[in-house]
């Protein structure tokens, strides 16, 4: 492939962006020096992650998923690792199916390496994602503490939520009380989360309407999280008693707007906008320089 | 133009990143907030500013320069405010000029805001650019104290160099001396920079080669500055009394390499790359979201 420019979409989820590859022959190496390289937001296109539209059947990893699923969302993070899941970047990977005619719109399921998930894609309405379930930890006293709030806060209780990845979704009378968010809030105790944790700050709004502000573990503070706003949907549900199947909760990220659709049955849907704003090819030049 | 993609090609000069449009019919209505929003890093294309193409001939802020600069760099900063130069932005546009075939290699002038500039455009070469003169602030005891620098480094004496933009060059044995560069040092005494001013803190790696990193006013520590490299390299030259007709100096940013000529008659050369990383279109509907 040395030579030929490489087609790209840029697009963003409430603010979490995302280069879009195609790669249905399989013929992009893609080693993770030329994931970190094309996110790099200066030196590269710049993103969160690198989004990789591939043939389920040709990737042994998911390749049992094919029937249902016939296209693979390969995700890599913006270091160049893999990662499993992320529904702010599955909303764009969806939408951009639709746009390129790869899938048709209405409810069709894409493999990830977390499994194959549900969505649907409606012309004008947000899009949907299946995230799977919500697992709560057992109750325990997990208290987050704010490194640099300010000292009228105290430390507050979390609770504790695999989306499968892990949160402590904690409540604040307001957000700012989660301080700058420069370094990790404190989560104790420590045995909970021996992989680290994500840390969501919520400030109620109204019986269905949540803001939220997000520690990722990794990254710092961002703009939005998708499991994170699942967690903090569920989570504040359950702390109010106000679970019913199909309950809808708006979801107020730094990045925007994203609603959470608790299922009968525990799945967790994450609804929301993804945006395009450009696309084209990166240059070969460049590309061969990156290898 | 609604409902219209927009050309735009994104590329860096040692790591000062920018969107280049091209607009030679001059119907691209650039806003600063269309600006701040091309540039945004997470919604938008993301750089350190937009370069347009336009004709000379009909802004009429340059048009007088028309008959020896025919094409216009409109260069904008990230938070849409007009600028009068950009010296790592200016190597990237003229390379555009020539592999759009808007201007032939070899040596041309542009127009800028900061007057015609003469530029040098070679296959396979460093790109040159005349950053005009370099202008001595009258000596006086200039005094530099990074903010949080480690106890030992006391303020170092600089030199005031006008490109035109002010800076203030000082030299420490290592760059680590200068600190994190999180705020800016502060410089004494105030009246010499009556609108502010960028710092360079160089470090001498032998006769024609320094290392340098910048503290750009109203930005913070960036990985590259035209202007701070070309003040860093004269002001080391003069204070080693090293100065004859075209001296050549390597200077090492963050970002790269650059090289800084000081020719005879004082007028200043820029030297270094320019690197192309995509090109396509913006979403229409997306540029039309964002007027």
């Amino acid at each position: 492939m040395t030579g030929t420019p490489i087609p790209f979409v840029k697009g963003h989820g409430t603010g979490n962006d995302f280069v879009i590859l195609t790669d249905l022959a399989d013929r992009l190496a893609l080693s993770p020096s030329r994931v970190a390289a094309l996110c790099d937001r200066r030196f590269g296109v710049g993103g969160d992650g690198v989004l990789v539209v591939r043939r389920t059947a040709g990737v042994p990893e998911v390749a049992d998923l094919a029937g249902v699923a016939p296209l693979f969302m390969d995700y890599r993070n913006a270091d160049g690792s893999l990662a499993q899941m992320c529904g702010n970047g599955a909303r764009v990977f969806v939408a951009h199916l639709v746009a390129e005619g790869l899938a048709e719109s209405g409810e069709f399921h894409v493999a990830t390496r977390g499994g194959a998930r549900r969505v649907r894609v409606e012309p004008g309405a947000d899009i949907r994602i299946d995230m799977g379930c919500a697992q709560f930890l057992p109750d325990e006293d997990i208290l987050v503490r704010p490194v640099d709030a300010p000292d009228r806060v105290a430390a507050t209780t979390a609770l504790g939520v695999l989306m499968p990845n892990p949160h402590a979704v904690t409540w604040v009378s307001d957000l700012s009380e989660a301080g700058s968010l420069r370094e990790r809030p404190s989560v104790t105790p420590a045995r909970t989360y021996p992989q680290d944790v994500n840390v969501e700050f919520v400030q109620v709004l109204g019986r269905d309407h949540i803001a939220m502000r997000v520690f990722e573990r990794g990254v710092g503070e961002t703009l939005s999280c998708g499991t994170g706003a699942c967690a903090a949907a569920v989570a504040t549900l359950r702390r109010a008693g106000a679970v019913a199947a199909g309950q809808r909760v708006r979801v107020d990220v730094p990045g925007g707007t994203v609603h959470v659709v608790w299922r009968a049955g525990g799945d967790v849907e994450l609804h929301g906008p993804a945006q395009f704003v450009a696309r084209g090819t990166i240059e070969a030049a460049w590309w061969d320089a990156h290898a």
